[in-house]
């Protein structure tokens, strides 16, 4: 019995933003089946501000248990160290035996299958004439949301902002030269919110960055950046009108944009309308007209990293790419 | 930046037990010092009652992350699958920038590392002139224990009972072939233990298996097989005057040994007299006299796996045994 070995090289070229689109919808759709299994996470800080956490996930249908390392915050590494500031090993075990099939650089596992998570919203929670997509915060993740919301929509611009007008001015060039749409760097956060049939937030803040009164009627709103306790994106009141939908309700009260609005007391929990798995599977409505503001809040799930580890196992073995090893003799 | 590769047949050779000792006495001081994070471990419960465990630990003292993933209760996989009924995978990341340093297999850290315990815990819990051991239980931990303390004492004879009278006389012949040790078949669990100088169970049973009444004075116990909520293999009596030594009093007072009598109020907290890095560290006494009864009740921690796996790793770079991978160009 051998276990395959994939590098991030090669891992980056066995899959397409439009499967990541696929696994993660299918991710979402088997937690909303209760298919899954997803211990809470563990993790380590360290001393030097750096952190690794180890997050499990089993789909019985699929029968793959994942487990991935990610580090972070450590962005001293390709200096002192040549290596990246961030770093990811997946492992992939057979859930009938438990024997470890794969090893797989997971580096680029996390950008990929949060990349995609605003497009399956889009699919399910978008107007169907929307056609301008706004992106606050211009980094990797939100080059990642356009990569993927371009595989479900076409996008005729773009309004980005970023507090930072180099950062801003790289995602204008980056984005039209991949994309060929056109950008437009707002003059504040406000001019990008209020031009957005889509909005996006990837900011990963500290603090309410968008106001409730700046986003339009009809608004489909991204909630990508508040992933852990501390951060914030958004005004809660934006919550008190809009049809709010979570990947998990169980993690977003918790650490998610959800939380902000419970903790005011602007909302209660029955307030949010779904989980997104639910509504992918037709048991709860998606959009229901084109007046309504809908908020996906996204904070992730171990179980994208199984759907999506897998789909890139299961085209290595296709494909016939990585390297055997044999672990047990 | 490459990653090292170690195959169990290498593991095999990479370490002896008597480094194996110093590892899990590293550990233990390590653990009684503050130096160690161990977050809670998670796993997955599967529909056939295998499962699959992820334990994690952080040693400042090494920058070593530790994470095992070990798996068990498939008795059918050699059968169905061709595989062992339980295996285990290593990851070592350098704690400084959170690279993957080394993915081992870890199939056989778990018995090494337990196997050790026992004989850490005679070295300062056992009389000196203790020569007589009696194991309760004759399975692959029991052989491991013998393993272990033959390095740190001089065994005239072992007096051995098993609940399986095959399994015994396997031992038996196992043993005295290995070790040059007599070995005496008890008829009775009680004839064994009454014999003890130390007495070693690794039954992993159910229930009480040795009476409170049988214990002579002066006899270490060395309690291995309870290490989760369920089992027992003591009348709980036996902790009533004993001097009480956990591997981590929080793990031993929740799925220990020490579980049984605390549950009973036959002690208190208090009664547990220490864990066994503050004695190893001189913090507080152990055998004090050649009347006591003592009992080490040993759970098992993160933290053996990552002094243990690293060891290894040294070994195996210093002899230049395993195979580089480069998951990151």
């Amino acid at each position: 019995m051998k276990t395959l070995l994939l590098k991030k090289e090669e891992v980056s070229r066995l899959i397409s933003m439009k499967e990541v689109i696929g696994t993660v919808e299918e991710a979402y759709r088997a937690f909303s089946s209760g298919q899954v299994a997803q211990p809470p996470y563990i993790g380590i800080h360290l001393p030097n501000g750096g952190e690794i956490d180890f997050k499990l996930g089993y789909f019985t249908g699929n029968e793959i248990i994942s487990m991935k390392a990610s580090s972070g915050a450590l962005p001293d590494n390709p200096r002192l160290y040549g290596v990246p500031s961030g770093m990811g090993t997946v492992l992939l075990f057979d859930a009938r035996n438990c024997f470890l099939i794969c090893v797989m650089d997971g580096s680029l596992l996390t950008g990929l299958r949060t990349g995609a998570c605003g497009a399956v919203s889009a699919k399910v929670l978008a107007r169907k004439n929307a056609r301008t997509v706004t992106s606050i915060g211009t980094g990797n993740q939100a080059r990642m949301q356009i990569r993927a919301m371009t595989e479900v929509m076409k996008i005729e611009q773009i309004h980005a902002w970023d507090h930072h007008p180099e950062t801003l001015a790289k995602y204008k060039a980056d984005i039209e030269a991949e994309f060929d749409i056109p950008v437009i760097m707002a003059g504040s956060a406000k001019d990008a919110v209020e031009q957005a049939d889509i909005l996006i937030t990837t900011t990963r803040g500290k603090g309410s960055l968008v106001d409730a009164s700046w986003v339009k009627p009809g608004t489909h709103i991204v909630a990508i950046g508040t992933d852990m306790k501390g951060k914030q994106e958004f005004d809660p009141e934006i919550f008190r009108n809009a049809k709010i939908v979570n990947d998990s309700i169980a993690q977003c009260i918790d650490k998610g944009e959800t939380f902000h609005p419970l903790n005011r007391g602007i909302i209660t929990r029955d307030d949010i309308h779904a989980e997104i798995g639910e509504i992918l599977l037709g048991k709860k409505p998606g959009r229901e007209n084109d007046e309504e503001i809908t908020i996906f809040d996204s904070t992730g799930m171990a179980i994208q990293d199984n759907t999506t580890a897998n789909k890139i196992y299961q085209n290595a073995i296709e494909n016939k790419v990585g390297t055997f090893f044999e672990f047990i003799a």
